[in-house]
């Protein structure tokens, strides 16, 4: 039976992916100028899961409606998406993302802030074309969305300067930063389905819970994902200095000795790349990799028990299988 | 007959501002992060002259509305232009607005654009807050104005780059820059006020006209205005090598000799404060303020032939004395 969810999700994905590459491809066809479109244009051909529109796809589907009432709605929370990376990856001084120059790095930080704004504009026409009786309630839902998001990354800014960050503060941030659009896509595709309030709520629910696990997901696979073509490097966050779930954690249960470890690298903002072997290890004798993997469940489970409780619909099993998808994934 | 009309603008004016500069210290008041609102916060104690919140209050009355129908999009137009500014101060590199200095240089980059994204998403949060049954019309026009001005500001940078600006050229990008959003201050009023179809039209097309009058005004102050207390100097425009009318329409007519004077500036990017006489004497050969001035009065007729053909209420009245004291005005 797994399989055969697995099976049907990953025939969804590959059919919707290549729809929603070509609906954002021609989103931007022709409109000038091409000092701020070619930018826009550039930071959509970024070769993402495209996991957000996937969410609202299927949460359509899941709540009773189908994909042809909400295909706006999933091209514009990737818009909206691919707008806090471009401003992001400025902030951050990314040059890299999934292996191509950041916007920023490929034409200048004015270019990559204004095709940023653009992004968040375009989203908002976009979404629009999708909205009829609901329009107040599903852009007051995206726009929330967007209030979260920057208050998320002004968060995790904040955070760099502190020294030490409490693993609530750490999951508002999170909450923030990215669980709240995965909430939101989940939220807007219900609404526009006219779904039932409950099943809003459960929907969205399975959507913040999700956000969730997929972010310390990630902050996990960072130091047990594995090296790739993309010059991928274990251990990057601990490089930086960033205080992921298993740092803060890592704090919460060091020893006095271990916590004059965790100190130094918080304190010089990151360590050298050699060092990286030390603090694993450090993490694996204080148990934290498990941690974060019960962490994950959690949540993960929390996600599902909100799926649980919608009627079983083909929409519903693909959600299933999304988000066990996402818990075994590596990138 | 005149000054009575203007007597009355001035009273509604000042009675509104305070109103406003209220509503919006109590919009951000007491929201976290302050590593975020506190950029946000400074950004509106701007004692900028609030134009577009009054075009948009005032449009509400010249369509038989009123302002208590349109006050959260005034105060939404005004967190939208104030975004848009903040962006701009950093891709422009200036360090000071009206005398203070810019959110970037108070605070740093980051902090600006984080600043300037929840300014925009705080903007359509506002906005919201008015809409009932029109919503998809109010924030079509809302995002359509956003993206608008993005284009505008693209086009700006794209012209510092070019040696040969035409006029046409030129009012497209001011259009876009800043008669835009004035056109949309007043759609949108009228939208929200139900305005039959006929006079939504006359009061954008005010709006169109009055913006542009009001950016041409803009560039000719910048050699006709005077030198005050907030450090304002006389011909910076020269100095920083600005495409504005008054260049374009300078190249346009000088003769071999003078356009050979005219490229020197835009090759070199601007030039000499020590230099800013001989440009302002060249200008002045040429009839380029009787030019410009010819222009502002003839958007201007344009946007109150477009008034006029509204039913005379006191809110037309006052909107035709906005209009007088606009081209009038010194800074």
């Amino acid at each position: 039976m797994k399989l055969i969810i697995a099976d049907s999700l990953n025939k969804f994905y590959i059919k919707e992916l290549y729809k929603i590459e070509k609906k954002l491809s021609l989103l931007l066809k022709g409109k000038k100028p091409d000092s701020l479109y070619d930018a826009c244009r550039y930071s959509l051909e970024s070769g993402g899961k495209r996991l957000r529109p996937m969410l609202v796809l299927l949460s359509a589907k899941a709540v009773g409606g189908n994909c042809n009432q909400v295909y706006h709605a999933a091209l514009a929370v990737e818009l909206l998406h691919t707008f806090t990376l471009v401003h992001d990856d400025i902030m951050d001084n990314s040059p890299k993302r999934r292996g191509k120059e950041t916007v920023y790095k490929k034409f200048d930080n004015n270019t990559a802030i204004l095709a940023g704004d653009s992004l968040a504009a375009l989203a908002f026409e976009t979404l629009l074309k999708d909205c009829n009786k609901k329009s107040k309630e599903v852009i007051s839902s995206f726009t929330k969305g967007l209030i979260t998001v920057c208050e998320g990354q002004g968060l995790d800014k904040e955070f760099e300067l502190k020294e030490e960050v409490s693993l609530k503060q750490y999951k508002e941030m999170i909450y923030k930063k990215t669980a709240a659009l995965m909430e939101m896509c989940c939220n807007i595709s219900a609404l526009l389905c006219n779904a039932k309030k409950i099943h809003i709520d459960f929907i969205t629910g399975f959507g913040k819970n999700l956000g969730m696990a997929f972010q310390i997901q990630d902050d996990l696979l960072d130091i047990i994902g594995q090296e790739n073509e993309f010059g991928k490097v274990i251990g990057c966050d601990l490089i930086e200095g960033k205080k992921t779930f298993l740092l803060i954690k890592a704090m919460n249960k060091a020893d006095a000795e271990e916590k004059k470890a965790l100190l130094k690298l918080i304190r010089s903002k990151g360590i050298e790349r050699s060092e990286v072997g030390f603090y694993l290890k450090l993490y694996s004798d204080l148990g934290i990799i498990k941690d974060a993997k019960k962490e994950i469940i959690r949540y993960t489970d929390l996600a599902l028990s909100n799926l649980n409780k919608l009627p079983e619909t083909e929409g519903r099993n693909l959600l299933v299988a999304l988000a066990k998808s996402l818990v075994v994934r590596s990138k």
